[in-house]
């Protein structure tokens, strides 16, 4: 008697080919309807699932394979007595090849076009059944649930049998797509029919192996559609610490419409600006704290230049990102063969989930997607921020925003002077950016000043103040908040509430 | 005829009172080989399915229930005049209540003491397949999956039927199962027959709903079990924030077997300290920077007794955790509502893997397990460092591993003088921490000092050597090694390479 392979696939592609060449290993096929039919008018023979069992398909396919007969012969145990007389009792025949994909849930879950009711009709129930069962049996069956395993699966037949080590493999693969299969549908489900989440469920494919982690001792692995954001044009391939950096200097320079450019080193600006040029806004930024700029991450948001791209030859930088790079900027940028080059191909999504991992588990957040808007600025001071003073918080608030907690940003003419980042006590990161500016000689005198959380008390103000900074932006909410605005006033400082908080860890 | 409902069930507590209410509303009860028979034991009449389908159970039970009788009773659309003649023809009556749930593999998946072949039995076949079934049709079928949801389910028939919005709950309930099942067979054949993982499959169930996240316009929920590991004694529930912060003051103090005890802000160490007493560790802690301190997280590795209870009453702490309290302790530390005090249940794992999200997907790595350890310390100076410089560094190059980079910790008889985080620069960073170390009057003469990195230039150890620092530990590995060790011997520094970075951002 032949031996026997069951395919049903949804996506039918290279399946003509793929069961002509078991059949040439004499196997027999069997077949579900539209399978059977694409195969028989290639002239693959096959005999139909219905025709196998006895029984015919029904409910428009809902039920088509979920028969003893199949199932016995996927998982029926060859070696054991008691199994085989069973199976010959029952009429029941091996199945030894299993090749299965799934209706096209996935691809229809997120579409608008398509009903609630044929998005439900597209979750497959028999196929996960065949492949899980055939998985279980990886010891005397193999499952084939994807297009990509057909030709090595043949390779290995052709040069005798396909081993328990491949079964094995393409059991686990088998599993890994039933699961995500039923990821997508169980979070379709809850959010269409619960009023909270239950659960967090993630499954990304694994997208490449770091070399290491933060540090060289801890193993690292990207997971995911990192390169539908960002494409390597040139350079080694990124680290872990280059994919956090570049993340964080591209989601700064993606606040602005004008021109902007960013470094950072250490997910922190150490430069930062606003100008009417590409070539003028790197300059700019990276006179901010040109000590620092050494072997930072610089993003752009607009096309960089052959002029810019001359400039950044000038000092060591590890990775330059922009969403576009003219011929002559690239053939120059290209000069230098260590630095990294990246394309922003597409900005990071606003309804991104920032995930971390505490003990246990996992918090799960929306991301900082706050924007700084008229509205939002409210003067509580006696003197108004004059127009240039708004320009310059406006840009102060992004970069703060940008600079891990607590965090004070010194800014004038969209360029900023001093980043205090990081520190346990906000007066020390005020004192910090204003060692970084006066380090490069930069003028305070008429600067402005950004704060990520209140002051708690008035000595963080009035330590500003000392500086000759003239206008702060923050979101006020301290109990202590009159006492602030009182040291505002005697000071002739101008200040902005927003409402809004802008803890960074 | 009567109604009909499906039951096959691994865990069978409260199924015989279950079935026997269902009894009672009419249904009939078809039941797999077991679970049948606890329910004829328990006086509770039903049909074996094997009965009903006319087709025996077997090879051990893996083929029961997949039977077109069966998946045509869940799966018919009850109002469709096609599926109406189909069911018809084929003798196929509507099952309305599928109650199922599955083997116990996620139970046996990490026990030493079972073999494989153990194991890929307890993966369930028909179950997951009757359950997926029973959830596409939840327009007509109930699906239950978990002895919890009976009750409910009992009361709502009770007072009339099952309105479809249970059954759409129950179906995402079910898929939400089916997805962590094969989650957890997905990752158990990834890491048993793969060489590499092909993805990142994460199921955690939701813990809770935060009030927000990192700020307050950004929503969050805690996912898994981190209850395990901390539990609320005292105070209100915790914030994002919270978590974030004591998660990171605990895995600094579980880093030591003496006395520890650490402050922090922001995830940062504003205090550290080994002592002889809680009480001693903690007002060493504390006067590292009593300013940062306020509004702080403190964190012990041993019990917090009565008079530490006292002192740490003495100042706005937002967040106290320890492995134990003294009923004292207790009673005197509940005074303040609004505090919180965290016991810790369970030291955070060594093998957590730490995730981070990226536009995309994941980055996953390995936790920074590193330890320092004596043939580790490399002396690379002249002069050796004395014993009590050795005990100095060890302790710095804890507190320096957890805070965030770039990072210089000052440090003298085991505690923490000077903290530098956050920093752009490395230079930047042992500046604030000179600064702050000056702020409350603390000595540098004679301290030790770590970094988290080596220093790129010679600069930075020059700047240290300025403060009368004696003693440095860092990796090493610069190209400029020579120049750092040249400018530590010039200055009588006796200085450490241990080989290992610890950038943490």
């Amino acid at each position: 008697m032949k031996k026997l392979a069951l395919i049903s696939v949804s996506d039918k592609s290279s399946i003509v080919e793929f069961a002509s060449e078991l059949t040439k290993h004499e196997y027999g096929i069997l077949a579900t309807g539209k399978t059977a039919k694409t195969l028989l008018d290639n002239g693959v023979e096959c005999t139909e699932i219905s025709d196998f069992t006895s029984y015919p398909e029904i409910f428009s396919g809902r039920v088509k394979t979920l028969n003893p007969k199949i199932f016995g012969g996927i998982l029926m145990r060859r070696d054991l007595e008691e199994d085989i007389r069973q199976a010959a009792e029952n009429n029941i025949t091996p199945i030894d090849i299993v090749c299965v994909n799934l209706y096209p849930f996935p691809q229809v879950v997120n579409r608008d076009d398509i009903s609630l009711e044929v998005k439900i009709e597209n979750i497959d129930i028999g196929g996960p059944s065949l492949i899980r069962a055939a998985a279980k049996n990886y010891k005397y069956v193999s499952v084939l649930t994807n297009p990509t395993q057909y030709d090595y699966f043949l390779d290995e037949l052709n040069k005798g049998e396909i081993s328990l080590e491949t079964r094995s493999k393409l059991a686990a693969e088998a599993f890994s797509h039933t699961s995500m299969y039923d990821t997508i549908i169980a979070n379709f489900f809850e959010q269409e029919f619960l009023d909270e989440p239950t659960a967090v469920r993630l499954n990304y494919k694994t997208a490449f192996q770091l070399r290491y982690g933060e540090n060289p001792h801890q193993k690292a692995t990207l997971f995911g559609d990192f390169s539908e954001y960002f494409e390597v044009l040139h350079g080694k391939e990124l680290s872990y610490n280059n994919i956090i950096d570049l993340t964080a200097a591209v989601e700064l320079v993606s606040e602005f419409d004008k021109t902007a450019c960013a470094i950072i080193k250490h997910t922190n600006p150490c430069g930062a600006a606003v100008a009417n040029s590409v070539s003028e806004a790197y300059e700019k930024a990276l006179s901010g704290d040109p000590v620092s700029a050494f072997g930072g991450i610089v993003a752009f948001n607009k096309e960089v230049d052959a002029g810019t791209a001359l400039k950044l030859n000038d000092i060591f930088l590890e990775i330059i990102c922009a969403p576009s790079y003219s011929q002559e900027a690239l053939d120059e940028l290209k000069k230098k063969k260590n630095r990294r080059l990246i394309l922003i191909k597409k900005y990071p999504d606003e309804d991104q989930r920032v995930i971390k991992s505490v003990p246990g588990g996992l918090l799960v957040q929306d991301k900082d997607n706050s924007k700084i808007s008229d509205n939002l600025m409210k003067v509580v001071t006696e003197r108004e921020p004059t127009q240039s003073e708004i320009e310059d918080l406006k840009f102060a608030w992004v970069v703060c925003k940008h600079t891990k907690s607590n965090a004070i940003v010194f800014v004038k003419d969209c360029k900023a002077l001093g980043v205090g980042a990081g520190q346990m006590s906000r007066v020390d990161s005020a004192k910090i950016a204003a060692i970084k500016a006066k380090q490069f000689g930069h003028q305070l005198e008429g600067a402005v000043a950004a704060s990520d959380a209140f002051f708690p008390f008035a000595d963080g103000l009035i330590e500003i103040a000392k500086y000759g900074i003239t206008s702060v932006i923050q979101p006020g909410g301290s109990v202590r908040d009159e006492e602030v605005i009182n040291a505002a006033n005697e000071n002739n400082i101008s200040m902005i509430f927003t409402g809004i908080r802008n803890f960074k860890h």
